[in-house]
């Protein structure tokens, strides 16, 4: 790695879920490296102390991605 | 790596986004290693001949997301 990665949570949007060892996937908007922050899901340990696997998303994909979900599943 | 992975997309559900690359994010039901399907979130290279990172989730996982997504935008 070529330096520690920088990354503040400016909002959780919403929690997805939570596991047995506490660690929750979260919808977040998240600065990585001081630069404007982008919506981004991903699993956290608890207090964010280590972050998982996670994808991040533009405005647009987060609504295609909604939705996609909306045309499959019913409320 | 302890071998192969294994995998079939069973289903495309949607496509969320296609880069300049033409690589596609994209919602499936994958089976990995010949288990039953789950849903998948993530990035593929054009005819899924490569894949990049992305997430695997449950139905409540998706069900929850899309609350939070229908939240959060509005149509």
């Amino acid at each position: 790695m070529a330096g520690a990665l920088q990354f503040e949570i400016e909002e959780t949007v919403g929690v997805i879920s939570t596991n047995k060892s506490g660690w929750k996937r979260e919808l977040n908007l998240v600065s990585w490296n001081g630069r404007p922050a982008k919506f981004d899901l991903r699993d956290w340990a608890p207090d964010h102390s280590k972050m998982g696997k996670g994808l991040t998303f533009t405005n647009d994909e987060l609504d295609q991605l909604r939705q996609i979900l909306n045309e499959m599943l019913t409320n």
